[in-house]
């Protein structure tokens, strides 16, 4: 624990000149409307300087900076306009969510608004006293982390310079213990724009049994904050939440702020369109991708079967499969969807083998999220039942003896290797310990018996099978951000201080409209309780039981656009050898500004649409005043019954496109 | 075989952009001595052009015309200078290689000089007939190697655009079959700068058997090729010394010519400084090994074992821990010459797991070569055993009961998957599949039951050791390549065809000085006899054997300047976290033009000092020529009596420092 965080550190020329580059916030954050105005000079008090000076003088000049006096002025004020409250996105879960959450469910949705816009019900917040925050990294790093700390001690300094951002240190555990760093411009100095969570660490990622919850509650009071901002993911701002919920239960003054940075990018829902690391995570990836389909091309030997870091869903193999173009995925979402067995995936994978064999191509890059290996169904079942007698004590050694006997069979039928890592002790979630269980190494072992029985059979003719395994994971985690995680880790740090100022609790600092350049970015913040879900599981026939509300990990949507991309391409990938090559990151010139394929083709921007709708009821309730026409009241009273009954229908369908594992 | 080489392919913006970046070419090889003039204008036949034009108006802008016509046609003239005849590195080995080879053993050294250097031998070649040139990638794919092709086929062609560049698809296969592609412009156009081989593919790695060289004089007769360019590492070298000597022997009018591209770096001797595509691969690896570094600083929980590609030697492990400063790394050459056991080993990682605990650090980064495995005495010798046995053609499974009983005991007491690994055939080269042997596993392995072990009985205190293995292999190997990389394969590229201007045969293209800026760049070739040496056995006490006359790969030379560094360095490594982050590689901006670590502390240049003697000796004898005084002639007599003395002791006990495994 005593480690020599936010210590200033030697950087690289790159990271120099890393640390030099200035995210832009969007108008509606801004505190000048000179956007070319860096906000590094607002933040200093000139308010009360240019107050004097405009008293001692009246000139032409004086007027300027009594203007850019009020621009200031006016900077520093937060607008927020509320939306309606807000439901979850399966109406079935809102009893049990609205019942474990009596004080945070149900909470309006809040727009952050520019100076200039025109809207009559905007709440303006001018008072700023000075506060005091604190934050920390909860789970693993995600890159552009550090920026959520930039950006919220600048919009804190800018409002008031009196404020105090306080980070713990060591993740939760640094929270448990009230062990705080407080977070200056010197410290940040050489953490700007720079990967990783080592300005602060990070240590355990949960905040969640009675005596955690406590110890966070009696640091909260203890450090007399006002706010708590959790930087994370589902798991993180699911706590967030609960923490939410008991500071306003024991009336703590302590407004609970969570933020979506997680490198899995599957903290994503109605309000959440791409989390804070997944840019950076599937470029860095994306480039290595390419360089091992290069090779594939170069030596026309190998199958190269990659596993990529992620989690149980695929959206960073989606995504890097849209960036480099590999021969093939396999998504875990289409497995469960299809309930492919480790025989049909070896089959498939046997089947594309051959088929390019037969072009004489005895190359190939097949990609595998990690989270593959828990969506096979045998040895999902397979895995529930180690982890059952794991937490019963039984050792592993003695595990195998007691599974049932199609279970004991699979197990023993598996190679060791991977036999020795399907027992291990599973993650604080009750997943397998995904980044240890070589899923590739498996299917290339299985690939390879059934090719060699198909070429002695004399049905495969190619070359003999050749199979190199790699896993992308850690090495990619403690990048350096790329451009857009900088920006949108830096944005939401702001909008951090904009919920706080607005005084909310629970909420999640969210931006929509991402695909679009950051001018357009729209920001505002949601109750957490509105991503969360209620799981449902069979017990027996008739009998079901109902896990807690929780946010829980989004899956690859297979109706969606990407997946559909993905679809209509894979053919082409497969046997056409399409690879891309999108390169190293870069800072500067082509592929800098570039933005996750999947981000850009999902037509999201719910905060857009909620907006717009509510556009529409306000002009229809304008149009339909009491004094209006007859005619004009039927044909709205006709046309809005039809509405409200197809909205009815759909709603309680819950076909709401969102599924969960 | 069939495969689709030298199609045009989609770029993405990056690579475009990429493809789009022109190398200079040094001064000594320049057509125009207008330095900011692109290459590509010069190649388009302009002086008749210019010539007409000086006829009909004689004004100023004309004789400057005409001074510039003068200048390209000064520049397609190659200036060669020759040094003394070569010997070899160990005066020991100069009878094996020079019976070997009879044809191509001691002839000189080559410098290319710009077309003002004042040197009174300097060979003048103005004549240059179309030539046809053949080229082919040999061996693993190095980032740079297009640019051999590119530089070549520009020089080519601004020296008789009638002239043929073919490259044999799919490596020495293609050579054999005859299977070539005329290198044109269009057909670059998508490969400039570019990673990969595939432009042309490559397959086995040897020229080596009767049959094959015989394929390949063949090959070079019935396509009527002037010269044959082999872009390769040492193995590929060797044998482009045997097609030369063979071709000589057999009257065949082609010349071979080999060229320095090796992601090891291993092919470093006298002549050659580093090699096309390490600084790349080192530059990848960094960029990796760094990131990793900042996860272990954020995560504070694991120690990451991460294996580097880059065969027996060490280079690319040294280069990489000089740029990211990882808390270990251990040499092969440190363990070789240490004779250390797996047990020492361990017990060195586990001793300073232990003082870093001590110190509140729970989280590390080691570094491994993949040769590191065969440099452990014992597993060597257990290797040599192994592959001894499957040469007799015994099935691995059978192998165990068939070692002695020691080789049999230490296989057996290894975990199951470096067992296997272990008993996988051998390369080409004799030495083991060393991509294939998990040795981070093996050591990770070790050491977690150490320290386990130590935790039990109370002398490590730390918290649980959890270790994270990665193999950094095949993902940096079809990189993109670094702008060093892209400028000294073009470059080299270009001295190829100089060197057949010059009718050499059985060369290496060579370039030093390189760690200045390229203008500065001093071009030359070197027979690659004089880069050999041969390897003798102890057989038995008072036998010994030796072997044939082949370039070895260079070690990491324990008492040069880049050891030096890590030495100094790393206590402070170890313990002090002193991670740095180059970021990943860029083209543009901080770092894009750095180069390798180990290139810039060596004090290099052999090429400069070989023509510094000269100078020293030509002075001497003009100084001391017949007419001069008795008393200068005794001066002369007694001080080079003393210097031969010194350099004829030195050069007996041959102590130069080049070790080879």
């Amino acid at each position: 624990m005593d480690s020599d965080f936010g210590i200033p550190r030697e950087l690289s020329d790159l990271q120099k000149l890393r640390s030099l580059y200035q995210p832009e916030v969007p108008p509606c954050l801004q505190v000048s409307p000179t956007p070319s105005l860096s906000p590094c000079l607002a933040h200093q008090s000139f308010s009360s300087m240019f107050l004097k000076q405009r008293l001692t003088y009246l000139n032409e000049l004086d007027l300027y900076l009594y203007a850019w006096d009020l621009c200031i002025l006016q900077g520093t004020t937060v607008r927020v306009e509320f939306g309606d409250t807000t439901t979850c996105a399966d109406p079935a879960d809102v009893h049990a969510i609205s019942r474990a959450f009596p004080h945070t469910y149900g909470q309006p949705l809040a727009h952050f608004l520019r100076a200039t816009a025109k809207v009559p019900d905007a709440q303006i917040i001018t008072d700023h006293p000075d506060v005091r925050v604190g934050i920390l990294f909860c789970g693993r790093q995600s890159p552009g982390g550090h920026n959520v700390v930039w950006g919220l001690q600048h919009a804190l300094k800018i409002h008031n310079p009196k404020s105090k951002l306080l980070g713990f240190l060591g993740g939760s555990e640094g929270l448990f213990a009230q062990k705080t760093l407080e977070i200056t411009d010197e410290i940040l100095e050489t953490y700007k724009n720079q990967g990783g969570y080592d300005l602060l660490g990070r240590t355990k990622d949960q905040i969640r049994t009675t005596e955690q919850v406590k110890a966070a509650l009696n640091a909260c009071k203890d450090l007399k904050l006002d706010a708590l901002v959790i930087i994370g993911g589902v798991t993180s701002n699911t706590d967030a939440a609960q923490l939410a919920e008991t500071f306003a239960e024991a009336k703590c003054q302590t407004k609970v702020v969570g933020v979506p940075v997680t490198l899995n990018g599957d903290l994503k829902n109605q309000f959440v369109e791409t989390n804070v690391g997944f840019d950076t995570i599937c470029k860095v990836n994306s480039q290595l991708i390419s360089n091992v389909c290069t090779d594939a091309l170069s030596a026309e030997k190998y199958y190269y079967f990659i596993r990529l870091m992620g989690r149980k869903a695929s959206h960073v193999a989606l995504e890097c499969t849209l960036q480099s173009h590999p021969n093939m995925v396999i998504l875990g979402e289409e497995v469960a969807a299809s309930k492919f067995t480790l025989f049909d995936l070896t089959k498939k994978i046997c089947d594309a083998v051959q088929a390019r064999a037969e072009q004489d191509k005895n190359h190939g890059v097949i990609l595998l999220p990690e989270g593959l290996i828990e969506s096979i169904p045998e040895v999902y079942a397979l895995l529930k039942e180690i982890h059952s007698l794991l937490k019963q004590g039984v050792a592993p050694d003695s595990i195998s003896s007691q599974l049932s006997p199609w279970a004991s069979a699979l197990l023993e039928f598996l190679p060791p290797f991977i036999k020795r890592e399907l027992l291990l002790h599973p993650e604080s979630d009750d997943s397998a310990q995904l980044s240890q269980i070589e899923t590739e190494k498996l299917l290339a072992h299985l690939v390879e018996a059934e090719m060699n029985r198909r070429q002695k059979e004399g049905t495969y003719k190619g070359k003999k099978f050749n199979a190199i395994c790699h896993f992308f994971g850690y090495q990619a985690r403690g990048s350096l951000p790329s451009k857009f995680d900088c920006d949108y880790a830096y944005v939401l740090g702001h909008i951090c201080y904009h919920i706080l100022a607005a005084g909310l609790n629970g909420y999640m600092a969210t931006i929509s409209n991402l695909k679009s350049p950051s001018n357009k970015w729209r920001c505002g913040a949601a109750p957490i309780t509105a991503m969360m879900t209620v799981k449902h599981w069979a017990q027996s026939p008739g009998a079901s039981s109902i896990g807690k509300p929780a946010i829980h990990p989004a899956t690859v949507d297979l109706k969606g656009k990407a997946y559909e991309l993905l679809r209509v391409n894979a053919g082409k990938f497969l046997m056409e050898d399409l690879y891309r090559n999108p390169g190293p990151l870069q800072f500067e010139g082509p592929g800098a500004d570039s933005k996750a394929v999947s981000l850009c083709v999902e037509d999201q921007d719910y905060m857009g649409r909620i907006k717009k709708l509510q556009e529409y009821l306000d002009k229809v309730r304008n149009i339909v005043k009491p004094g209006c026409s007859q005619d004009v009241l039927k044909a709205a009273l006709s046309v809005m019954s039809s509405v409200t009954e197809v909205l009815s229908v759909m709603s309680s369908t819950s076909s709401n496109g969102l599924t969960t594992l």
